[in-house]
């Protein structure tokens, strides 16, 4: 177990699809890999919405890192917090708990991807939280989930404006993302809860996608947008373009339309799928070697991956800027991939000379259950079988299951199923968050006070 | 949908067996029911170990209660914890979120359960979690999982004192549930993790299983006792009884044998599944006739599970004290049946005029994958057969899910699959309480301080 002083250290940062396609592309290397990651899991990013939903669970889409590389024996796993790294000194600081460590390294990958980003206004978070990590996801599926529990309460006792902003969701962005959790958020209310309440009907719960530029899916083929937003609004979710968000509070949110008048909409579950920003160990990179991040927070990595004058420095995935590619996993997988073969080259393999090259598999995004679109080149496909390719390309990339078997009995079941059993609302989210967000707020924020009183009428 | 005045009311208070059987009971009854829970889903807290050890989803052992009932029409469901009842008056009151309501009742169950005790010792709970509740299983969950991760960065920079601390899980309380926890902690250690580390062991894994009474499984049979104490010490687990805990801090126990000696623990993982008291509603209604609760806070019943001189209060389940009657399952769901047939009686049907009797199906414990014991009467059942019969019978107990069918697949996919794929830990987790306990914590209590540096050694 105990690595030789004399192999390579490589430290790959990250455990998105970045760091761990790179961990697996050295198994058969001859060099001591540590992985270190901010989560214990290797997070399934493009399934979150289902967590969110009540669909899967998060063990479904979140393996433990470390499982997944268990029996590759030439790595180990660390949880920890990159705080520093130094591509002069060929060191990188961790730090977890509060414990910091540094390690030097002979090659280094840095994969650690992007977060959400509010753009500048980050007391929007609060009120709107993201769509990256598990505890996102959880967030906000006990705030969806919450909703409908006190709308129908508030409906029970006559307070009925009250309960339509508990059942209007606002979906920010309207990506891939914001679209699959609108098109959820459609079928929640519209099919899994129709049965579940008394005192009012889920169905006529209010959704909406909202995006500043003028179309959804805006990296689609435009033929796509307009069937995909066509097929929004069959679901029933008002899809609002040209729309600028400009605040967010504990009750609504408000927004510039095209001819810049302000709106606002009541409603007290927000989603913000709307922007990422690369983690700031990019500026860092940046900064060492004089290079300027993007607007997205990301670095300008040469053609081959690497910072200009540091050959041992890789950075892949939604931290590096190149060649206008997207932020999803397939870029990163790719990337991480070349990064190792270029590792392995400098070990004695066949030298790498050409640089780093994207191979666009298409992409893809799903509607609702069974229903997908997709752009594979010029091809496109869309509904079922769009959605069958969908569901076979993501089975595909799930490497991260100990047991792809379990795992796919696990998604028959729950995906197929008609079932949504994964709704659970902890109590900490009842008596905790749920309850500031919701109620100790409003009179802390009088001045956004919309008059709701025990009295008001529908 | 909206209930006509006429038909009597019935408040059940509580979504836990009892409650939900209770509404059940009644589907038929020309009688509108409220369903009041301080938490959102029916928990099914027999397998609640089997969340805090990363085998079973939240979704899959508690489903949304309102799903469980939705069809149902003469219930309704509400988001609730009931703050005062009045049984002079007739009156529930329930508070959400800081907003009360007072509802009247003609028929009230009350089936509010109990919670964990600490017997007294209030602050043992935030070192020692309790077993009771979602929230408790994914807490002990997090800090089970991130004790082998902060085992694995201690031992990696030669503290291995701290790393044998992380790695040492103390279970208070041997009863079945204690028995269930202390098993897959070994299984977890022994089998699950065996591959996932590269600095430590997780084989080496120490567990303890330490009660006050003198045996394990005090209210079995002499002979499934002996069986299941050799049983866990041939999993490696170390069974510590006549051991009363009398201090619990973040790194360690404390506890008096039985020769009255005081012995220290170091461990980082306690959990506590010693004791329970009943909801504080017991103590209310007893004050409210003039009764005394017992020493674990339940309310003495009438033999028709009724307050005296209160024919329409009945009192069931963890909360009412009746013929020295275990707090399983079993007797929730046979207390609510007989409550309810006496209601529907008192609607015109049939008269109920025996006492409530308590029919004894047996009692069981799982000690390990594939092995259990049980005991149905007179006959003992033990190994496979017995974990054979525990399967059946919670199969058919599992009534609170929407499809029994796809969670018959979940469980046969997570259950006999060697996978134990639920084992995330939050970043709230990793940032939030897991530090606060173990790193914060430990300057603080100084005196209490053992002595680990990053120098000490094993």
């Amino acid at each position: 177990m105990n690595p030789t002083a004399q192999r390579p250290k490589v430290i790959i940062i990250g455990s998105g699809f970045g760091g761990l396609f790179a961990a697996r592309a050295l198994a058969k290397a001859e060099v001591d890999i540590r992985l270190i990651g901010r989560t214990t899991h290797h997070l399934f990013q493009p399934l979150l919405y289902q967590v969110a939903t009540g669909i899967l669970s998060p063990g479904e889409i979140a393996p433990a890192t470390r499982e997944v590389l268990a029996r590759q024996e030439n790595v180990q796993v660390e949880l920890g917090e990159v705080t520093a790294i130094d591509v002069e000194a060929k060191t990188v600081t961790a730090s977890t708990l509060g414990v910091p460590r540094t390690y030097s390294y002979d090659h280094l990958i840095v994969a650690a991807g992007a977060a959400q980003s509010w753009f500048g206004n980050d007391q929007f978070a609060d009120f709107a939280p993201g769509m990256k990590s598990i505890d996102d996801a959880l967030e906000l599926r006990g705030r969806i989930f919450g909703a409908f529990e006190l709308a129908e309460l508030a409906a029970a006792q006559g307070r009925h404006a009250e309960a339509r902003a508990h059942t209007t969701f606002v979906v920010v962005g309207a990506g891939p993302t914001g679209v699959e959790m609108a098109g959820q958020l459609a079928e929640l209310s519209r099919r899994t809860l129709k049965h579940d309440f008394r005192h009012i009907d889920p169905r006529n719960a209010t959704i909406y996608l909202m995006d500043a530029a003028g179309a959804v899916l805006g990296t689609f083929d435009e033929s796509l947008q307009t069937r995909t937003r066509r097929a929004m609004e069959r679901l029933g979710v008002k899809v609002l373009l040209g729309a600028k968000v400009v605040d967010v509070d504990a009750r609504g949110i408000e927004y510039l339309d095209q001819a810049g008048e302000q709106h606002r909409i009541e409603a007290l579950t927000k989603v913000w799928a709307a922007g990422v920003a690369a983690s700031p160990l990019a500026r860092q990179l940046a900064d060492q070697v004089g290079l300027q991040v993007d607007r997205a927070g990301r670095i300008p990595v040469q053609p081959d991956l690497t910072l200009p004058g540091h050959p041992d420095v890789y950075v892949v995935g939604d931290m590096a800027a190149l060649d206008n590619l997207p932020g999803v996993a397939q870029v990163a997988i790719q990337q991480s991939r070349y990064a190792a073969r270029k590792i392995r080259a400098s070990l004695g393999g066949r030298p790498v000379t050409e640089p780093f090259s994207y191979f666009d598999k298409g992409n893809m995004a799903t509607i609702s259950r069974f229903r997908a679109i997709a752009e594979i080149g010029k091809v496109k496909v869309t509904g079922f079988p769009a959605w069958a390719l969908w569901l076979g390309v993501h089975l595909v990339y799930i490497i991260g299951f100990k047991s792809r078997i379990t795992t796919l009995l696990h998604w028959v079941v729950s995906f197929l199923g008609r079932g949504r059993s994964e709704r659970n609302i902890t109590e900490q989210q009842i008596f905790g968050r749920l309850a500031m967000d919701r109620i100790n707020d409003l009179p802390q924020r009088a001045a956004r006070n919309v008059g709701w009183t025990s009295s008001d009428e529908a």
